[in-house]
């Protein structure tokens, strides 16, 4: 992508309305810009790395057995009369009335809807186990919706539900879940920490959310330093397996957020063990038995022939919040650092000179090659413009390209997250870049 | 995907409510399922199709050198109160109000909202043309939801909207749409016909509905044979050239709906060349200058400092109605005939007696040669079922594995379209598949 061809706008000015630096990089490098309070537009880079990040979930969501539907945004009422939670969701809910009168509501969680289509086809115990996810816009009228996306109204959930036959299995599925979180966060370069939680409206036995740590976050939280030290793409899980051992690893150790925090047990931590960090939520999985599906009315008929109340739990990653989260838990005071894997593209590609043949023709042979990973640069801007411009988007490579380099085919190549240089052939830094 | 882990339920009844033939194909197929009145959830299989559907449709926009951004669903109304159009829109308007009493909508299209956006960061002729698209639910409150995904409430459309300095550069970006329009649709083995159209609630001077045929169209439409021999992709186009001469060819030719049609024009095609058929509409394309960016306050500076109200365009492709079209124009009493480019899975893998050693090493073979693209009916189900659920979901490719050919490593493989069937090696199957 040419930059004077591109829809690429950043803001000099930092905007007074945002309060976190997530927010202020997104507004600047024109990732996303809001269009009523708590909604936001995606520009052509920040979709990019929405969709990189969707991608990753995605992926893994599939690697664990999960498989993808796409529920509407719009429910009836009248599923969520049926649960019971059609009054308990408050003011929180954007309730609709369509042209017939009939209740409508924009979804924030699809519970009931899912277990309303499950119930439509799955009759027998033979079609147990399933997870069912989908990636969707959710809506959720924050009464001071504040921090961007971070806190939006309109936000990107990934929600998967698991229908298991027994509380064994529901079990089983809920640790595929919470192993896939682990693997998906950190192939986004994130240190996630799965940590005991309260269910809150979605209700259930069991929960856990996952926190991911940045010196800028939401809320203190305080672990064990073993849990730092795991690394969960170390090896490949087997999600049919016994999951045990990973979760059991995870669970015993001492991992809490402020509000759970027991000031014994933390105690009971080695002193050299104690990290205590700030941290973002960017994931919840829930197991809550048949708290939804005994009121849906779901029942499959098992091995003997009886009835059977199916067990389920739900599990949650906000996609669009994670944006920012990565975005607080990567950047510097000149803009964003995005890691490898979700980068809007791999390199900036910053020609100093434009119109000067051979700086145009090593910046275009750069970009020819990597057509859709490259920005490149073309602006008649002065070069500290660009310098400044390619540090705030944060793409993890910069490859500089004057007269002087052009000259002897030489590219500066400069890491973004360290701020190393070196200058290297255009076939190095093309190896280099596609790492 | 192996059929007895998946989520891909058929329905062996028809269902009653469904009128037309995709949307009884689309049921029973399992594709989607109803969850309120013209609003449907996808399933699996429906999702794929949607999202094959999709990536065409971003590849040709991307290729003509429009840019993706995303806006939300939830719009402020105060915009459409700005355009004029906010009581125009009539009861088809999902109108909303939030919990301060805002007055909110759900966005049936979105030229008001990309206006003001372009308005937020574009001050100069330097930044223009530009053509922005985004690929989003929208609602339309039909009185009488019906045709399934055809008509339904909640659609997913593509949306584009150009922005040029003149008159002249927005007639090339709509002749560059109107390109990747025919390209988008062919390259789903559809034949669209564009048709000169009125512009209804989108107002403007010039547009085209792009029709495809089939013969249980829902409309009838009257047009020269010649522009069915017209191949859009025997030629790459040149979207920075003239784009003229391939727009002169369909618009000199005769093509109307049966609301424009001119039975004095009609007169003057040959009779060997007039071709009368069935329609169903996919694409809709507007010209229409100023009508939105003069009242959004959209200006920038021109080449001699003067103030310039750019002039747009727009441009739309419903996304979920194609793929009901798509069964339109591709079945057969049995079920879908899916084209290669938009199928769920290009082949179904039928394993006519699982728990056969040899026989369900075949069909693992396969499977695993293209996990992502076969689809692996492994139930304990009679063959029967497994023929009339294979052609009823359409994939492409059957690959029909019994204990005979297994015993000869021979697959029987099924073209859908055609119900040829031949006899062959495995890797002469993979190697046909992957075509």
């Amino acid at each position: 992508m040419r930059l004077t061809k591109a829809f690429l706008p950043t803001l000099k000015e930092t905007p007074a309305e945002a309060q976190i630096v997530s927010h202020r990089l997104m507004l600047r490098a024109g990732l996303i810009r809001q269009t009523s309070a708590g909604i936001y537009a995606w520009l052509p880079a920040g979709l990019r790395v929405l969709n990189n990040v969707a991608r990753i979930v995605r992926e893994e969501q599939n690697r664990a057995g999960a498989q993808e539907i796409l529920m509407p945004t719009i429910q009836s009422a009248e599923l969520w009369q049926r649960s019971g939670r059609y009054e308990d969701y408050g003011k929180e809910m954007l309730r609709i009335e369509d042209r017939h009168g009939r209740p409508m509501l924009f979804g924030p969680t699809n519970e009931e809807m899912v277990s309303d289509i499950f119930r439509g086809y799955v009759t027998s115990y033979r079609e147990l186990p399933r997870n069912l996810y989908h990636v969707q816009w959710k809506f959720r009228d924050e009464v001071r919706p504040r921090f961007g996306v971070m806190r939006g109204r309109e936000f990107l959930m990934k929600d998967a539900y698991s229908f298991d036959l027994t509380k064994e299995g529901a079990q089983h599925s809920y640790r595929q879940m919470f192993v896939a979180y682990l693997r998906t966060f950190a192939r986004m370069g994130l240190k996630a920490i799965p940590m005991q939680a309260d269910t809150g409206p979605i209700g259930g036995n069991l929960s856990h959310e996952f926190i991911i740590l940045a010196e800028t976050g939401e809320s203190q939280v305080f672990l064990d330093r073993e849990l730092l030290d795991f690394d969960p793409l170390a090896q490949e899980p087997d999600y049919e397996g016994d999951l045990s051992p990973t979760v059991g690893f995870w669970t015993s150790r001492y991992a809490a957020t402020d509000e759970k925090h027991d000031e014994t047990a933390w105690g009971q931590v080695p002193a050299e063990r104690q990290v205590s960090a700030r941290g973002i939520e960017v994931g919840h999985i829930f197991y809550f038995g048949t708290k939804y599906s005994e009121p849906m009315g779901l029942r499959v008929a098992g091995p003997d022939g009886s009835e059977v109340v199916p067990e389920m739990g739900s599990y949650g990653i906000g996609v669009s919040r994670l944006v920012a989260a990565l975005i607080e838990a990567n950047h510097d005071e000149a803009g964003i650092k995005w890691p490898d894997a979700v980068a809007p593209w791999r390199v900036s590609i910053l020609n100093l000179k434009p119109g000067d043949a051979a700086t145009d023709a090593l910046c275009d042979r750069l970009h020819a090659a990597m057509p859709d990973q490259a920005l490149l640069d073309d602006r008649p801007e002065r070069a500290g413009v660009k310098f400044a411009d390619a540090d705030l988007l944060g793409c993890p490579w910069q490859a500089i390209i004057g007269p002087r380099g052009a000259a002897s085919g030489k590219v500066e190549l400069k890491r973004r997250a360290t701020g190393e240089r070196e200058e290297v052939s255009l076939d190095e830094a093309l190896a280099r870049i596609q790492g």
